[in-house]
């Protein structure tokens, strides 16, 4: 079973889209943090299991005995308007307050709300801004519509207002098309960061001055540790925001229900664009959700996942802060799932990640959020799934095998091991290790 | 609430094949048929409540009360391995016997299956070939990749290959890219025939003479009235033809599961294609239909959807037959859900609609159905979801409305009423009324 077989006959008839695509850093770890022995601090995988699984089963078995000929049957394209209407609470948690039913698009998950959002603006060659590093799966939807990706840098407050305002210069004098900014601003995926209050008013303006639609994705913004959500851009500006809000992560990701907001127009070509994709998403799980809302105390729920995070990103700092090798630094999420950590001595967590493996460790490496090959430097680490004990050895053995790197770099200083880049090799040039353009910002 | 905002500030930076999008006339019914004065002839619901639904209720409840942890969790994008070891066993009565569930792709419905063939392999100003009229949902789909369709006729025994093998070869004159045949065998829709045995295996052998690639696209194979399933494309040729299956008219459209069979080397473009769209199709949808398969009589379920649907098509044919004015002439299906029906004397079935609408009764246009304008005498009348009185009742109010639109046709017989094409409007070129490449042989 070739897994890239040499001959397909097939092969000369690809759209020129499919020659770009390619296995994410994520799925190509799926062999390896599957096993038992494995701490993966790789997946972002919410922690269903703390749901009150008997009543959410009784909930959709009801559903179905009970309301089978809606359930079961076709929905419309742009799904229940009973969930359209929960919908608008949920988002009313984060300010924005003038939400319409009419101008929400229900979506098989967020993810195929940004492929849709991507498919209506983007042309092949266009460009789209988005924060470096950015969500893995927001860069397999821009290569598979052949979109450019300029990456804007980011620090501990989130994306650099001046830095995104210089790169819509830089576009503007290359007579690039800049489509969107592609942004996360709450619990960034994969930085931890978030969006500070001052800029995102600073964000509203720029994209007010230059024209600029905003593509808001938000799967994160109510699992904060420490004070209540932040007002969403959306709330800033119902114009030139296209929120993009999921239940993946407040109830159930197996169920694929996310969302987009849009103005009337482009919620039009949405709805059009998702008929021709799914046709309409599926209805028992949309009643699922709606049900869910209704009747379960969701708000209760969210603040238990919120204390289970908080306790597992705990977990994280505490024992990062005790056994890291001086020189490795990582942000301080204050919410959501991830913490986005950078190696000492320019270490490459791609080429460590063989070590990693053998010690039972997974990690993300950190180019998987690149589109332009940065970020060797830095690796992802997800503390949402495994419980605190996991964590607290999983990044045990990361200290580790991050330590055996450095004495074999001390060790062996003037041999090219393989797991430098371009460091001291005998007769190469001595090329710096260059980081993404964040490398001396995104530190705590 | 603007339905074509005319303001639409962004109207300038949407995509070029956003451009192309517009509502089907399925869609465009919507408002109409949804009103229960009216008999609707339109929509393609099967009947979902011939299900026995508390045991599905139960079912689904344990699902997640037992299994919540893999249920309400992310899953593979390829989708659940035993899933697709079900769906082998399912294509295996349509004599598809190597299939692995390595080549299996589940996806939310067949349409994504449809929208992921057609993403991996078109570019814009490519064609595809498909029969007319076509699946209009299909015709979306290439619409939204920018592809040129090209119709094939058909008549009673489906598809006519010397048909196909002259588009072929005058697309190679033009020096046009075809990519695929893309064709329903079984109970087309919206034609309601069938794709006789000795035309499937002279498809087969155009397919290898001219490189052709064929997309079987099968949801009713196993709707049949009167004999077993007939043996698919697939199962005579494994390498050039990819196959498109559905669950949602043996089990339930609401739950959105089909999937895709293709040889390897494109089911892994089909993967990275899924991911990039929707991350992994609905997890608790899978496990349903997996455990509906395990734990259900399933054939004899789908033995009882078919009594039911003859039975609809008997009441359908058999007003037809007792109610229709000379000159109507319509398809005779033995499985599926659909009569194609071709108006007397050129009458328009779009330009009639209001009549109809009028008159409370519902069908879908026949140039919902074409990619090139063409279909107006014809409309499509599903016989799925209505009881067979209300079908009779439908029937019966239809050709009312034919019988007005003739009487009128006679009685201003020189005057241009608005609902015949250019026939003896005074001072106009006698033009004349065009049909369907197939508009003489898709007749009963």
């Amino acid at each position: 079973m070739p897994r890239h077989p040499r001959l397909d006959p097939l092969a000369d008839r690809y759209a020129a889209r499919t020659h770009g695509m390619k296995t994410s850093e994520i799925r190509a770890l799926f062999s390896v943090v599957s096993r038992p022995e494995v701490v993966s601090l790789a997946g972002g995988m919410p922690a269903v299991t703390a749901l009150p699984l008997d009543a959410v089963g009784s909930m959709i078995g009801e559903l179905v005995s009970g309301m089978g000929a809606q359930t079961l049957q076709y929905g419309s394209g742009q799904g229940d308007p009973r969930l359209r209407e929960r919908i608008c609470d949920v988002m009313a948690l984060e300010g924005i307050t003038d939400a319409s039913p009419s101008e929400v698009v229900v979506t098989v998950g967020s993810q195929q709300g940004l492929d849709l959002v991507t498919r209506v603006f983007c042309d092949p060659g266009d460009v789209i801004l988005a924060e470096g590093p950015s969500y893995v799966g927001a860069l397999g939807v821009f290569q598979a519509a052949e979109a450019r990706v300029r990456h804007v840098p980011m620090d501990d407050d989130g994306l650099i207002p001046e830095a995104l305002e210089q790169a819509l210069l830089e576009c503007r004098a290359n007579g690039d098309r800049v489509k969107f900014l592609y942004t996360v601003p709450n619990f960034h995926n994969p930085a931890g960061v978030t969006l500070s209050e001052p800029r995102r008013q600073a964000i509203v303006d720029i994209a007010d001055r230059y024209d600029l639609l905003v593509i808001e994705d938000n799967p994160y913004g109510l699992l904060g540790f420490d004070h209540e959500p932040m007002r969403a851009l959306r709330a800033r500006d119902n114009q030139r925001v296209i929120y993009l809000g999921s239940f993946s992560k407040t109830f159930s990701p197996g169920l694929r229900v996310g969302w987009v907001l849009a103005p009337l127009a482009v919620r039009e070509k949405l709805v059009l664009a998702t008929e021709a994709q799914v046709l309409c998403p599926p209805s028992l799980t949309q009643y699922a959700v709606a049900r869910y809302l209704d009747t379960q105390p969701w708000r209760e729920q969210i603040k238990l996942f919120t204390e289970l995070y908080r306790e597992r990103r705990d977990a994280t700092l505490e024992s990062l802060d005790a056994l890291m090798p001086p020189g490795t630094t990582w942000t301080r999420p204050d919410g959501g799932f991830y913490v986005w950590l950078k190696l000492p001595n320019g270490l490459d967590s791609k080429l460590m990640q063989p070590r990693a493996v053998g010690a039972h460790v997974a990690y993300v490496p950190g180019i998987g959020f690149y589109a332009d090959g940065s970020g060797r430097e830095y690796m992802r680490l997800s503390y949402c799934y495994p419980e605190p004990d996991q964590i607290r050895e999983g990044v045990r053995r990361l200290a580790r095998v991050i330590e055996a790197e450095l004495d074999l770099h001390s060790t062996f200083d003037a041999v090219d091991t393989g797991t430098f880049r371009a460091v001291g090799r005998p007769g190469a040039t001595a090329e710096p290790i260059v980081g993404p353009a964040t490398s001396d910002r995104i530190e705590d």
